[in-house]
């Protein structure tokens, strides 16, 4: 998508470099950060310079074509940094998808003694993970914008735009075809504390493509059901095991909760590759614990237009901030991927959409 | 309740002023904000320095009493002082149960030309009005203080603790109860954006009073439901229409669906000056729509130990801010109030209790 007239996607190399969009620094700084080394790359993703499920799966393909490039890289240093970039993010499936992908192409030619080639075929295939998502991104706004009408209002909660996943986004391209296809929409976007995705990421990605869109707290989702306001939920998933069962933002599940009880249809849209067949439903799914500092402390952009960190809770109280909840399969209306649009994953795994 | 050794009210008179806890400064600093003339109490509960229904009620009820004691007031006069003191705040019921409380007493002697008794009689009732709330938020708190069990978890939603009720509170009454009597038990607080008062008011009460308690962000609410970890939800009431329907802070719509998907007891708490029975149901209760800095300002601590404020949304994107929400009384569980525990508010009306 363009920023300022110029085409980006949220990661990509430019020569040796792993460049990424800062997205800790959005909406107040547009900032790209490099990385040489996959170690960085790792400490990138882990402390969310990059996020998205898909964003992190292309980043983690990229990281270990950095690993393969390691001097005097062996077959058993391979595997250690594999692990190492899999530890980074426990709950998005993306992640160890591209790994292993990476993974596959290039220890056959390591264990061969082949450096060179196996260092050439990982970055090949990280390169081709990334243009994967992307293209995948495009038919999921394909798929998907046939269940937007014109004039609807829709709802969406964190950022599924395409900052997570290298372009064009899951939940959100389906609203950016709709729109360039001249259909008047509006998007309701959920704050999504506590790292503020959607007031920071998706109404600045909205607001770059001129969608008309309107930010409120989270907890003012049901009661725009209720007033009629929403015709659709519409998110992204981090991981969807195979009974159908969905691992995303926190706060998902409360969303799907109440979109079921006003009747509204709730979709999620999601490569085919944050379904994690061996996941059998949600409760095997790890659910990542983040600090509470993201949830008592925030930054934002103060007086002198520089960014500040403010402590925003009481002292004394403990907090927790589970990252993800798991939203059951029978919330979901549909799920959107790059094959069409489903009732179940069952039937999205045999391509019998709907 | 106790501050640093010292009973505190959220409200009460020292001499001619009028005393309020600066409830936007909590939990950071404590700072009593004083006022000696109704147009400043006025904006006292306009600028949020007092809030929560109750303790706006007593607030309005001594605003009617200092508009009496006006210099030449007339019957007039005091009538325009009492739509301007209802005016502040639109959703909360108590604020007009007050005002016709204390004007029920002073305008007759008013329109008899008896000024100083009509001033000394506005005093006396205003006082009592805050006297009854205390009185019957002790006895929400027995009432509902049976309803949690040795070792539940409970989880509230923005602040109805004694700051917000002049003291005990409507929804942490029965807590602070249950934990007195020694039962151990844990509260979840939700942050309650875009105000947070759940963070800082509740969390700073909880704190107080030494009862184990973990804030989550308002996203969290229904995957600790989900997970098994919330026995109840109990909150207090703006307003409750006839037919049971609760106005209550923006997201108590979305913890009560959540609740009655997972089979968890949702009470309302609230004295009985919180029913409007002229309003039929939720419909015709009007909701207030807030400053949208709300949501996309943030005040908090800075390095430096002082409040700084901070933009933390998107600068380009609307935002919209309603503060409260309608939760339709078929999502509640019982209504626990100043005379008992009750299915329902017809039942509440002719005091049949559980």
């Amino acid at each position: 998508m363009e920023v300022k007239g110029h085409p980006y996607r949220a990661v990509w190399m430019d020569g040796e470099l792993l460049c990424m969009i800062d997205q800790r620094a959005l909406p107040f700084s547009f900032e790209v950060i490099k990385s040489h080394d996959y170690r960085a790359t790792c400490e990138a993703i882990r402390n969310m310079t990059v996020r998205g499920a898909g964003t992190i799966g292309a980043t983690a393909g990229y990281a270990m074509a950095q690993a393969a490039t390691v001097p005097e890289i062996t077959p058993e240093k391979f595997s250690l940094a594999r692990r190492e970039i899999e530890l980074t993010r426990p709950t998005a499936r993306d992640l160890c998808y591209a790994t292993a992908r990476v993974f596959n192409v290039a220890s056959v030619l390591l264990e061969a003694g082949k450096a060179a080639e196996a260092a050439r075929a990982a970055m090949h295939e990280a390169a081709t993970i990334a243009g994967d998502y992307v293209t995948h991104a495009a038919l999921i706004g394909e798929h998907g914008k046939v269940l937007i009408r014109d004039g609807a209002q829709i709802l969406t909660h964190c950022n599924a735009g395409w900052l997570a996943l290298v372009d064009y986004g899951s939940a959100l391209s389906p609203v950016f075809r709709a729109h360039q296809e001249g259909k008047k929409i509006h998007v309701w976007v959920d704050e999504t504390r506590p790292r503020n995705q959607g007031a920071k990421l998706t109404a600045w990605e909205l607001s770059g493509a001129g969608i008309p869109h309107t930010v409120i707290a989270d907890n003012a989702a049901a009661w725009m059901m209720a007033r009629g306001l929403v015709d659709m939920l519409i998110t992204g998933a981090d991981r969807i095991a195979s009974n159908g069962d969905v691992a995303n933002k926190i706060g998902t599940l409360e969303k799907a909760i109440a979109a079921k009880a006003f009747h509204i249809p709730f979709y999620v849209a999601a490569p085919l590759s944050t379904v994690d067949k061996d996941c059998p439903d949600g409760n095997s799914i790890p659910i990542e614990d983040r600090n509470p500092e993201e949830l008592t402390h925030i930054t934002g952009i103060g007086d002198q237009g520089v960014p500040v960190s403010i402590r925003i809770g009481n002292p004394g109280s403990r907090a927790v901030n589970p990252a993800f909840d798991i939203t059951p399969a029978a919330y979901v209306t549909a799920y959107i991927c790059e094959t069409g649009v489903y009732h179940s994953v069952t039937e999205m795994l045999k391509e019998k959409p709907m």
